[in-house]
């Protein structure tokens, strides 16, 4: 039985296992994806910065909050997130990260406490898996969960404001939906606007630059039925883009998937 | 000069000429439609109906709201309604009035003083108004306003609840927009529950029954852009369809487009 099977399978369970599941990321017992762990707290995508490009990188975020809602920022050199939870260490409380230096990705590992600079800042980002429980406890259908895929994303044609060096389009996640489960999805997802808020576009993919759903550009292809519209959301990989193109000497990441789990509960987030 | 044209044409003018506006339709001096009118001020639909007929209408708008939010219900037998202003009677405070018998419309009248009756309720309904006032405010384009047209309705297939006789498809209110301006007018408009909230849809048209677009049930036809979206509110019209199904012996509502203008602000009725 791997770590993975041992892990807390639903909501009440995974509650009370929080400790535990920190205490076998912290450990390198689980170095695996986070989806459907601790499902009601809420994640985080993480980007490490020296100081430097840290600076530039903030501004890009407030002048892009719909893809990048930034949850926290650390003090330079400090790898503790007070806000986010009372014990968080980001040296060693991430499934798994990537290291990337001048843009290309040179490393998975499990701990970057060898890595740590007293320049570093983290930053964490609203994740879709928040407003998705809000979704599902809506009682919409998510299918790409059903399906145990991945979220269809890809490089829109919708601008981003640079800052400094960090630029490129936004990149969506699209969920297919019925209308009047589209509308739904808008009244609930407006309440979380720290992780993401309200859809950026419904309907047709061609209105953003998306010419085949079929074949997105990062995650699984999924089905639009016939009575189905797709509906598009400013997703967290719009930093990971802007990042590459920024090319900073040194950036460490989150693995996809392998988010950063907080204290907070995603109902905190909730705007109204 | 007719009354119309000294109407007060912006809400600053219009919230303070309410009084003046009241009389001129007390006395019959006023017997157009109310558009634009004290357009910061609720405007309602207006059924009134036998005592016997009320109760099981009351019934139908409890159980369709969306199409039939009701604002206020009389006491019966008494013209004035308190809860929407001071001193509101629905016997001469409506511009123009229809009288049904037996389902067929028999009459227009700009007073039903001598029509009232010690057993006759009057309703009032939230209309489209209030939430066009809202998506202006928010900085949305309403097509149909910017070309003095009434705007497009149509008989969907969405169903209703029927109560006693009363039954009958939805009617729909359509306005056209792009994508993200659809997105932002889901949020603006959930805030008014009482006065048709949200969209019921977005999109195809013939998912819910209407295969032309250029062809309204009720109201003008509006252009849809290769780059909008048809998106379709419940409409006030529908608690009319159903009367017509329901034949009662008698029925007073106001003439299309000339509603009871309350004392009620419209910022009254959002619900955050």
């Amino acid at each position: 039985m791997t770590i993975l099977d041992a892990a807390p399978k639903n909501e009440s369970s995974s509650v009370d296992d929080l400790p535990s599941l920190r205490r076998a990321i912290r450990q390198g017992r689980w170095t695996s994806h986070t989806s459907g762990a601790a499902q009601d707290r809420v994640q985080g995508n993480v980007v490490i910065l020296p100081e430097r490009e840290a600076n530039d990188f903030l501004r890009f975020c407030q002048r892009n909050p719909k893809p990048c809602p930034v949850l926290a920022v650390s003090e330079p050199g400090d790898p503790m997130l007070p806000t986010l939870g009372q014990d968080i260490n980001i040296c060693t409380d991430v499934p798994m990260y990537r290291v990337w230096r001048d843009g290309e990705l040179v490393e998975e590992r499990a701990d970057i406490t060898a890595l740590w600079r007293e320049d570093l800042v983290t930053f964490v980002i609203g994740c879709s898996f928040s407003f998705e429980q809000a979704l599902m406890e809506a009682g919409l259908r998510l299918r790409h969960v059903e399906q145990g895929k991945n979220v269809a994303m890809y490089r829109s044609n919708l601008p981003t404001q640079a800052a400094g060096p960090f630029h490129g389009p936004m990149v969506v996640s699209m969920r297919p939906m019925k209308a009047a489960d589209a509308i739904r999805a808008v009244q609930v997802t407006s309440r979380f606007p720290q992780v993401h808020g309200a859809p950026v576009h419904l309907g047709d993919p061609a209105l953003i630059g998306i010419h085949d759903l079929a074949a997105p550009d990062y995650g699984d292809a999924v089905e639009v039925l016939p009575d189905e519209l797709p509906v598009f959301w400013a997703c967290g990989v719009t930093p990971q883009a802007a990042i590459r193109q920024a090319r900073p000497p040194l950036c460490i990441t989150h693995a996809p998937g392998a988010m950063l789990i907080t204290d907070l509960f995603n109902s905190q987030l909730a705007s109204f």
